[in-house]
């Protein structure tokens, strides 16, 4: 077989270092979400750009599927082996190559996570403000493009990763962008393989943007009556230009279950979650502004968090929502949507997926970052009921065609892998068979991360 | 001929719309820059999308060159039709189609200019922010992913572009991206036709990122005793994160120029032109600290224009500066070249750059949007001295050689066109064949602005 093959040249060339031990397939075959377990047929730990060169042309050779492997935390099967091949690994690129503090810009490994790399930072008076949740790999940040909480101040992988190192699908080492500020240079590659998803090559090396730390940081959280009202303060915050670092929703459902997880005492009522960056005059002028607004929405319960701790904690119950959203229906899993719509929109599209998915009897509690008009809906399901499964799949395509009706998207940050792709068509039209056009010409053999993202190939 | 065969379709369908009349295929074979005059075979006058549609169809069955046409005021021959062919002119597509105020975005036709849409926005309260200078049209300005003084705090073209519609090579309209903020569905389109130079298809529609109008906006100028204590000034502003909205140096030569073309009066020594935006707070504060800042490195004679006309003469004159420069040697033609930097590297890019050309007997003013590490040295030549227009090629190539040796590009904002052709294989290495490869598989017959920026075909 072509992938035994494979397995066998990529064993020699890395030793211990390519294994096909049943637990590790068994780790690089899970998802934190609802897809089934995928194992790959071994998994490789380069520990070099050369190796990770020597590994793509050797698959090449044998057309054996190649799949990159940061943390596992991606929410749309994006780093499962679905045809299985070869798992690439980043565990051993885990380096931060370079600090230029003056530039502010870092270049790193694709396997340093965001908080090892904030870590690095510390002394320096800058971080990388990209923040979607999970202590996920750069390279897989960048790779899904994700966002998260900051990308309504800050922006998302798309604006701050500002060149690459890539392997092609031929096993050619190509280098995007430069280290200058802008460029109009040529196509923007760099843009190109972020949100490529692994499909097009894999990133061996990242130059990212940083940003200084602010003088002052102030959060806060404030109750509202309804989850309208909670959104409309948002449009309108937004629309006064007020530049929240974070401005993020939680639904009663999700108060009520992260009050029962981390021990929480917030209001049963649905909040919103705030962090203001800037000088201290800076952080006073929008936190005045904004609490006039919330005020004109009913907003109430401001509660501050100016320790750092107290800001940790809070953030810390923000990106364990999910988790504690699961531990609220034991023995359940989720179908995470993701939409994300004009933010004028953003009232009517919340409202709707409420009403439908009351309709449909589907626990879904919302939480998002509607700063930037997205938000999901955590769709519970037992994995043994077959009905609440068809009933959540359902309910999400709804919300897709709702996104898409309002001049939106079906995923505002978490990406498409598999479990998108059935959406493609409809979101893009013939913009999809120009990706596929693209994919063709970059990954004839169809090795990197077959099956994700564009049309299946005849 | 094909291209007569092309025409002859063309004409049919487009009846006075498609002209060849001298005059006509003159000015579309002009450049502001030093390349010769090269018309087109005939000029289309398109009015609607699916007219464009139909151009490039009529042109792919002939195999006929098609190259946009938006104001022609691009600097490396983007616009120019070097192989002939049809110039498709946005003349007539200059509709701003909707300003969604609530969402901050607008949707235009490829023709508008900036300053007609920013006209359009004047009663919403909302701006354009990209300015490069010239009045040019949005989809030439997306075609050349174009920047301009305001990059520095809004970014450029490819930051502001939210989606597209786009003609593709094959005459096949597709749309990318969508009216919300953020989008991880698929690989980024938007992005990649932004900077392509219209050699992977024509824009005919674009979604622009719109900003509201700051409270407060004041301008200054400020004098420096030399060209590096200007520059280390712009360093230590940027590192320092003031939101500077402009900072741009102009250099003695420069201000030497603009003084004889503008009757202006300012003192024969290098300058930063700045701009604050903010609330009165915010720009007060900037503006102390910028102040501060430039006390450290000797800036002196602080003029502050607080009077919109004044403002407006003061950038005028700035965007007006090449041709005062070029005003000061009559008869001569300029070769501009837009080099970038990490801003770490920018005062030791600008010294090499002043005694490169010093020691080459080239005037060479500098001026640039140096708050992003670029700057333009505007290198003057007599057409009919060869040899100072030899020196003036070599000494723009070893610019982009230094450039490229501190990390930097040979283009912040002009593009590649074919005026910056020879430099693409050193700049991107393998990266460039990748670019190569993108334009073979969606545009296979080359008939998309032939010539530039990719790879020549074999």
């Amino acid at each position: 077989m072509t992938i035994q093959a494979a397995i066998g040249e990529l064993s020699s060339f890395l030793g211990q270092r390519l294994t096909c031990s049943k637990s590790e397939l068994a780790q690089h075959g899970t998802s934190e979400t609802h897809f089934p377990l995928t194992p790959p047929d071994a998994v490789a730990y380069p520990e070099t750009t050369e190796e990770v060169a020597q590994i793509v042309r050797i698959c090449a050779e044998h057309r054996c599927p190649v799949v990159a492997w940061g943390t596992g935390t991606s929410l749309e099967g994006q780093a499962q082996a679905f045809q299985g091949g070869v798992s690439v690994d980043f565990l051993r690129m885990n380096r931060v190559l370079e600090v230029a503090q003056a530039d502010m810009h870092a270049r790193v490994q694709p396997g340093v996570t965001r908080e090892a790399l904030n870590e690095e930072l510390r002394a320096t008076g800058l971080f990388f403000p990209v923040d979607p949740g999970a202590n996920a790999s750069l390279g897989g940040m960048a790779s899904t493009r994700a966002s998260g909480t900051t990308a309504v101040r800050y922006g998302t992988m798309r604006d701050n990763v500002i060149g690459l190192e890539v392997v092609t699908a031929k096993g050619e080492i190509i280098r995007t962008g430069s280290a200058a500020r802008k460029s109009a240079s040529g196509y923007d590659l760099t843009g190109l393989f972020v949100g490529a998803e692994g499909t097009l090559g894999l990133i061996t090396e990242l130059t990212l943007r940083l940003r200084g730390i602010p003088e002052a940081i102030s959060s806060a959280v404030c109750a509202f009556d309804t989850v309208d009202r909670a959104v409309e303060c948002v449009i309108d915050t937004i629309q006064m230009g007020v530049p929240m670092a974070r401005i993020e929703l939680v639904d009663t459902e999700s108060v009520r279950a992260v009050n029962a997880y981390a021990g929480m005492e917030l209001p049963e009522r649905p909040h919103l979650l705030l962090e203001f960056h800037g000088s201290e005059a800076a952080v006073a002028e929008q936190a005045e502004t904004f609490g006039e607004i919330a005020g004109d929405h009913g907003g109430s319960g401001f509660d501050w968090a100016r320790e750092p701790e107290d800001r940790t904690a809070l953030w810390a119950m923000r990106h364990n929502a999910y988790h504690a959203i699961l531990a609220a229906r034991p023995g359940c899993r989720a179908l995470v949507t993701d939409i994300c719509v004009p933010i004028s929109r953003l009232a009517e599209a919340v409202e709707a997926c409420r009403e439908d998915l009351a309709q449909a009897r589907i626990d879904g509690p919302i939480l998002g970052h509607v700063g930037d008009g997205n938000f999901h809906a955590i769709l519970l399901f037992h994995p043994e009921d077959a009905d609440e499964r068809k009933r959540v799949q359902a309910a999400s395509e709804r919300l897709v065609d709702l996104a898409l009706s309002l001049g939106g998207t079906s995923t505002g940050e978490h990406g498409i892998g598999v479990g998108k792709l059935g959406y493609m068509a409809r979101e893009h039209g013939a913009a999809w068979s120009v990706m596929g056009t693209i994919k063709q010409a970059l990954d004839p053999d169809n090795i990197m991360n077959p099956g994700k993202l564009v049309p299946p190939r005849n």
